[in-house]
């Protein structure tokens, strides 16, 4: 059995214009790993509902078991999203009781705490609630706007907010316990070292015979030192269905790269420097 | 004239497992944003020769001016991108002499330094010089591994490394030029103002009202208050001739926006609560 593969789709033009760091990117990519699925690909849009249905559109032909998008699904003109998805499956967008329920609650208990003066549905609350035909709506436990899930041939789509504190919120009530169930008995085991003394060219092929040995365990090096001094972090990762493997398979490969990092020159570390 | 476009696209599994946050692609996107380009796309792939291949495939099928990308050029087995792109463009990988020129230099600029034993350009050293036929190197003042440049049709394809300090230099020195060029006079504006007071769903038609008003001024809302406490950015942008309209433009917008989010029981703020 292979792994359940994830793409996300963030959507926004602040992060195009590089105004925002797409820190929800990295949150979901972390989180959705650690949890045994495998993230394949994250794509940035802007809040333009022809880019919205054209990346949803590709992404579902690649397959995936899932497709998370964050953003676009506040009040204002420029949410778009989930007109972009709608078009991207052809179909309507239409009030959905159980999501106006939601948004009603919320702007009642707003109310009774003294932040806002009318509870009146005006259409922006109530675009809120319009969601595409034949989808269910998320409760947002920190936010007004709902997410929103729906599954389309083997794909689950879920769309949720923008604003980090709601997209969180939604993700580990109702989206982390998908993706486990999904996931089934995958594990993401991940650790570094250190290494110093050593060029990365002449780390390559240490790696590379490690890896050949070891053909379960990812080794990727990065370089974190200042220019005159070479410093470099060795990422060991692997999946497997438990704990116990994945930790000797990660121990049996930094045994191993570790000899013949010192062999040739350079000293290793378990802790950065 | 329309503004051109530009695509970005960052390769390295570290990014899809949430490893490392995507601070190259918020760079990027802010620098060619206020170089006068407009961002359409940022793609996350990981190291793998297929999905590089077929994200440079279909993003040139887009037909941007630029596609830029980050990531993959070092000396190590997972360093796929210049395969990736080749295989996109049906072209076969070649040493380059200029670049291999380049690498050679360097390596024995760090002999010469102490820094390594043997200047000998070993397979992984000459991989980094490895390029796809009919290419440019870029030279990188402060790495190894040059960046590479190549026009495909009407679309420049530049490949630049992942070490942030490396990819910011190589495109301050050899990427920013051109896009600059290529943007011609188009300058990108914008400020925030912040608002008390109001919900984002009170705002929503407001904001609609100055966007019709001001048909070349973006404007977007950002929440950043606690669940208890609304509180909202709001971002002005503009892309225009000269930065003298873009300042009026924006300031009219501003002028008129506040003075409906007051009537409207709001306050607003030039500053950050």
């Amino acid at each position: 059995m292979n792994q359940q593969q994830i793409e996300i789709i963030c959507i926004g033009n602040e992060l195009l214009i590089g105004k925002t760091l797409n820190t929800n990117a990295n949150w979901m990519a972390r989180r959705a790993t650690s949890l045994g699925v495998v993230v394949k690909r994250i794509t940035v849009v802007g809040d333009d509902v022809n880019e919205i249905a054209s990346i949803t559109r590709d992404a579902l032909q690649r397959k995936p078991r899932f497709i998370l998008t964050t953003g676009g699904l506040g009040p204002t003109f420029d949410d778009k999203t989930l007109e972009g998805i709608a078009k991207a499956l052809n179909r309507r967008l239409e009030v959905n009781k159980k999501a106006l329920k939601m948004v009603r609650e919320k702007y009642e208990a707003y109310a009774k705490a003294g932040r806002i003066e009318t509870v009146e549905l005006t259409p922006p609350r109530v675009k809120m609630a319009t969601l595409p035909e034949r989808t269910e709506p998320l409760p947002n436990p920190v936010g007004t706007a709902p997410g929103v899930t729906m599954e389309v041939n083997s794909t689950f789509i879920v769309a949720l907010p923008g604003v980090p504190s709601e997209m969180e919120a939604i993700f580990e009530e109702s989206v982390a316990p998908l993706l486990k169930k999904e996931a089934g008995k995958f594990v993401f085991f991940e650790t570094s070292t250190y290494a110093d003394g050593i060029m990365e060219s002449t780390l390559a092929p240490l790696v590379d015979r490690v890896m050949r040995d070891n053909p379960y365990v990812y080794i990727k090096s990065h370089p974190r030192g200042a220019e005159k001094k070479p410093h470099l972090e060795i990422h060991f990762s692997t999946t497997t269905k438990d704990s116990k493997t994945a930790k000797d398979l990660i121990g049996k490969a930094i045994i191993q790269l570790s000899d013949l990092i010192e062999k040739n020159g350079g000293k290793v570390k378990t802790k950065k420097a």
